[in-house]
């Protein structure tokens, strides 16, 4: 989903009336970032308060390529990493994951593995495939089991777009926090669903009432489903002692054409981007009685920050042998305060940080929206916008010379500064250092999204046997994969 | 000003409080359009409640071209058309207009010859000359005579952006409200501040406040000047008896480059184009008691039904001896409704009908940006932003096939409609008659903008003996103008 698909950050037919209040009643942040403008990684980077490149969600069978979690992936996230549900422990939080994963098909990759004690989702995205014959269609688990297959036993209508999965999800997420309600324990729901999607889907209810065709009526769904979630813990009155902080993995996908493309707003490009348009977020956070109705706060803030920031309103101490990329957004959230003026947003493509904002000013070191060879085939992550030197279709190194934008006079990064002027020059010269101590520090995990084979994929998910759902593993034949964007 | 201006409508540095409230206390209106994309047309057709090719205010020195009131126009406004504070005077309304006029800047074309009571303000648009040589700078008057000059008396620093015309033209708004207050007289002001207009300025106060630089600072500005303006109608009580309407009278130009240009948001292209950019503007209308606060309208609105409307609100027939093409918006403001589904929205760039939107739809039978000449010399209406086909350097004619775009599922204008499609048949057979029928009834007015001259100049204004400011004029030497765009 893209920042310019809620009312509040002017979607111009104003249909997630559930979200516009949830800002009225607490704070917008209008400068939040995702970790990578891709699912995966971005999600790794949520759970790991890592970068991709040090949490091994990458891959560095090319340079900057984006990488995530298809059916033939061999590998998933790294037990080295320790994700927010296994922090939470500490300190008696119970935690489920409901939706999308996305960091890891295979057994040991999977949620339950990983410190969550509930899921209820798909491992993978739920596109293609549509029958068993050369891929299986993707599983849904119930905790550690599958009970059906998308397309199977989880319809979603190719032709209609129907699918109620967003409501099944929605119930789940109810059930989830009323139990842990009764039980008293301190809970942390991962709600994440995937309707927005390509191919988008919505239920039966939501189908054609957008002014924005399916895309809208899914966006519809989860505005509908997010009031649903906060109208519970206020019916439970858990409300005043529970943030909840809306988001989402990366901008909208606009190479899906007019029905399944979201709005990045006056943003530049989209989701596979390193500009705008592919990595800032809508973002809202919302707490009752501790963060402060209708404020707007300026932070430059990211997915990574949601990890130090839940550990410390837990009570818990980060862990103290690997580098965070995120901080500690209490302050902003709890005391309208901008605490972190000087810290700086990196944007990475795979195993290179393609751009740097700090402040106001964004900074490329490269630039590259996709392939000439994609681009012909009419792969275009920018239809319709076209800044020359800017959306190259090659890979553009800047690096002796950055192109340096203001994003508040210029957010769609349509006017680079002169490097002629003085401004150009204070500017690089207070990003510079802080990118020579990033990349002088910075040791990169082991890249995980490398290698393919289709021998992993989901044929045999544990569970297949009650179900008869089991399919025949082919011989393992590993290959590097292939990434191309 | 852009549709994207106002952080209700997605601007992402959210510097408009008093707006945003005003549109939380009154009703939004998403799909309002000005009736051209440029400013002496569109005033002309909020204060006529007819179409510029109606009301004269268009060229026919050229093919499509945008036309207005420099300083060397010979035309104004027709004393044939009836202007609205000339109607209201039948219930005893009193008017002023604060700010920039823009009908034609001779003896009589201006605000006191065509029904206003009082003016503060200039003829012209503020921008050069800087000082008198070539040609005059442009006069400042005060009801019937000049007080001075821009850049003399009324100063704007170029350098700075310093001025505090915005605050000269907000004591006079309010005092002409409250002396109507005193007087309990009902009341009309047309509060056109011009300073988000080239070469933009904002007072010592506003400067350097925005995230945007000067041009956030002007708009801050204004923003700041319309919550003094309610808050002034709350502090007399007179809020719940009278109606305020925020707009603008063009998308936001995105010519000047990053410090002084607007945001249209997601729309395409900007001022001087018939593109979403140019043409769709934010609205805003607020009534306490009489609009219900919080209400979103997506009901096609354009600035001539503020014309038909405020006569409707007065309780006074319109005039019966000419077309209006506006339409009483009173059940949309007071009753919440969408009462016209059908009511078509006309495109016009001069004298030629460019684009129709019906409901969701956009039909464009020509498309134009500006010419292949202007294009090379830097001069682009587009920055950033090229649809193939679409935002064309040629006029391009697409009457016998329009480019149809579904506005809802697409803001941007970035994917046409195939042809082959039922939608594209069915939405063609419903706007082909209403084209014809708009073309054949069609009586274009006397076109006021074609012949220039510089004895026409703003030399020697009523008042200037006083002030010594006479400046001598030249011999009458009259050309057809040129238009390039
Ligand atoms: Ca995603
Ligand atoms: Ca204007």
């Amino acid at each position: 989903m893209g920042w310019g698909d809620l009312g509040v950050f002017g979607q111009p037919s104003k249909e997630t009336p559930n979200l516009d209040a949830m800002a009225a009643q607490g704070m917008l942040l209008p400068n939040f970032y995702t970790a990578n403008p891709l699912c995966s990684p971005s999600r790794a980077a949520l759970l790991t308060g890592r970068l991709p490149v040090r949490n091994g969600f990458y891959t560095t069978n090319a340079r900057a390529r984006n990488a995530y979690t298809p059916q033939e992936i061999v590998g998933g996230i790294s037990k080295d990493e320790i994700l927010l549900p296994r922090m939470l422990k500490e300190k008696g939080y119970v935690s489920k994951i409901v939706g999308k994963w996305h960091l890891g098909h295979r057994p040991q990759y999977l949620p339950l593995e990983n410190g969550f004690d509930e899921w209820f989702g798909a491992p993978n995205c739920h596109f293609g495939p549509y029958n068993n014959s050369n891929r299986p269609n993707i599983p849904v688990y119930n905790n550690t089991e599958m009970v059906g297959r998308y397309y199977e036993e989880f319809m979603i209508d190719r032709k209609t777009g129907e699918s109620n999965l967003t409501q099944i999800y929605l119930m789940e997420g109810l059930d989830f926090i009323e139990r842990q309600y009764q039980a008293q324990r301190p809970f942390f729901l991962y709600w994440a669903p995937d309707a927005t999607h390509a191919p988008v889907y919505a239920s039966k209810h939501f189908l054609g009432k957008s002014q924005r065709g399916r895309y809208g009526d899914a966006v519809m769904e989860l505005d509908y489903s997010v009031g649903k979630i906060l109208s519970w813990l206020k019916l439970l009155s858990i409300d005043q002692n529970t943030l909840v902080f809306f988001t989402s993995d990366n901008g909208a996908a606009l190479t899906s054409g007019p029905h399944e493309s979201g709005s990045n707003g006056p943003f530049l490009c989209g989701k596979e981007t390193t500009f705008e348009g592919g990595m800032r977020e809508p973002a809202i956070a919302w707490w009752p009685g501790r963060i402060k109705e209708g404020t707007v706060n300026f932070q430059l803030a990211n997915v990574m920050d949601l990890y130090v920031t839940s550990l410390a309103l837990a009570g818990i101490s980060p862990p103290s042998n690997r580098t965070l990329d995120g901080i500690d957004l209490t302050p902003v959230l709890l005391k309208q305060l901008h605490t972190h003026p000087n810290r700086p947003i990196f944007y990475y493509r795979g195993d290179e940080l393609m751009a740097v904002r700090l402040g106001q000013y964004k900074a490329h070191y490269w630039t590259w929206s996709n392939s000439w060879q994609e681009f012909k085939k009419g792969i275009n992550f920018c239809p319709g916008q076209e800044v020359p030197g800017v959306t190259t279709h090659d890979q553009k190194e800047h690096t002796m010379q950055p192109l340096i934008f203001h994003l508040g006079q210029d957010p769609g990064e349509k006017f680079p500064i002169s490097v002629l002027t003085k401004e150009y020059q204070d500017v690089l010269s207070r990003i510079s250092p802080i990118v020579d101590q990033h990349k002088k520090s910075l040791v990169p995990g082991v890249p995980q999204l490398n290698m393919c084979d289709v021998a992993v994929m989901n044929w045999a998910p544990a569970g297949c046997e009650k179900l008869g759902k089991c399919l025949k593993v082919p011989k393992s034949q590993p290959w590097k994969c292939d990434w191309p964007h």
